[in-house]
């Protein structure tokens, strides 16, 4: 059975206050600069120790605030420099080796956590860059609006004796149903698809077992955990993901990725730019 | 390079406040008991919304929180109960199917912030069964305080294009070093080995591929994420897990676990006594 997130008392009161959360920095800038917010530079919404980074301002009537977990502090101390380009599954990233940006589950969901208990938000974005599976019609620059998210590497099969529903099997996957947007995606036109998630940037066959079992079109590393802590608290959260690698196609990862970073980027850039200006006045029930 | 968990300043006095997280009622409750603790019914520590639990008490000197991370709320009310045992990585469970224990590395590492955050532990024990590796000297009963962690199903193996290290790579593996209690290790005559966490409570064969190249004699699905977060903060943290099966053996997971959950659960309550003993009066330097 899946949770729907969430259906809270007051989606008749206008959005106030938008939490955009994102695992990687070549991701976050843009939006950052487009929204014009401020980085929080004494981190008043975190305890000493994170490196989380929030940036915030008030963009068309809207509270944004844009977060993303930083940059890893001990291998960051421990490595040397170096520029390169390279991608996170499907996630456009220029960097220096030495700053390594903490992707993946328990850095999104920590982040939510805080960020949730910090600034209350009435709707949080979860967006970013993705694999596509072109088996489910995924193109290089869709950018899917995610109706269900799920794990992929969560298989607790558990042996059970007597009479036992397979519970922990379901908890693993942990899907969930993002909040329905209907009127956004009539508006907007957006691809609706299901999205995997896991910790890993590559799929091992049991990987891609659990994918397909999922339905998923899309595979990123933060999602459902994204999903599973707004869903502790009720707040509806929303999913945009940009393709920028075909997990399924013939090509090389890392080649794809080069020729496709500036139109993705800026794919994913345009489509959080719209979604949030269409929010902009809006109450939950409008979305 | 690995991280040590951690000298931090004020070695030299007293502990004071010891943080237990345990994924699984079934391991917490038994000492709970012995510690003499309370729930923490009005929940005063963790935000409205999340089904964690806490127990408190001061045992010998010493304030003690167990923590663990509570049933899942939305299987709760979805499932039909009926009574069953089951392993969940060698965790023994009696459990109702309904209830399921929130088990795994987003839930622990949620339920350690928290907890850091609240209650300004000294010390950290993370403490549950495992499964254990007979290629690496483990046998059933075994209690081991963990030396290092590390992730087995966090592969990001970037492609870089020139001049980089794979830093994404040794993010994803999160290899930390467990805080060194040599005088803790000979007083109590532990075992000490390495610990490999996962989400999954199976061993596909990519895992199992990251567990031999951690030099992993246990597994678990929390102790990595657990030690992350303690790292954060600078937080010591410790780690005994104690073997209900062998992973690289050749009796099912289910029959081995009837065979020995009583003698592992009583192994396992016995050597986290005697470790707060052992700490009860002493400095973090005098471990």
């Amino acid at each position: 059975e899946e949770e729907n997130l969430a259906v809270k008392p007051g989606g008749d009161r206008p959005i106030s206050t938008i939490l955009i959360v994102i695992a990687m920095q070549t991701e976050a800038l843009p939006l950052v600069a487009k929204f014009e917010l401020s980085e929080d530079l004494d981190r008043s919404a975190f305890p000493k120790g994170v490196p989380w980074v929030r940036y915030h301002g008030t963009y068309k009537g809207l509270d944004i605030n844009l977060v993303w977990p930083g940059k890893d502090t001990i291998l960051g101390e421990t490595q040397e420099p170096s520029n390169c380009f390279c991608q996170v599954n499907g996630s456009n990233l220029a960097f220096e080796a030495q700053s390594v940006d903490s992707v993946g589950t328990v850095s999104a969901s920590l982040l939510t956590y805080a960020s949730i208990q910090a600034l209350k938000p009435d709707l949080i974005i979860n967006a970013g860059t993705a694999g596509g599976f072109q088996a489910r019609g995924a193109c290089i620059k869709d950018v899917y609006l995610v109706s269900d998210v799920a794990f992929h590497d969560r298989r607790i099969p558990i042996p059970v004796s007597i009479h036992a529903t397979v519970v922990f099997d379901l908890y693993g996957i942990g899907t969930k149903r993002a909040f329905s947007t209907p009127y956004l995606v009539k508006e907007l036109g957006l691809k609706v698809g299901k999205l995997s998630t896991g910790d890993s940037l590559d799929m091992c066959p049991q990987d891609e077992s659990s994918i397909i079992a999922n339905d998923a079109t899309v595979k990123d590393m933060e999602g459902a955990a994204v999903a599973y802590v707004a869903g502790l608290f009720s707040i509806p959260a929303i999913f945009l993901k940009a393709v920028t690698d075909i997990v399924d196609g013939p090509k090389p990862t890392a080649e794809e990725f080069m020729e496709n970073l500036i139109a993705v980027s800026a794919a994913l850039h345009q489509a959080v730019t719209e979604v949030v200006d269409f929010i902009s006045g809006k109450s939950l029930s409008d979305l």
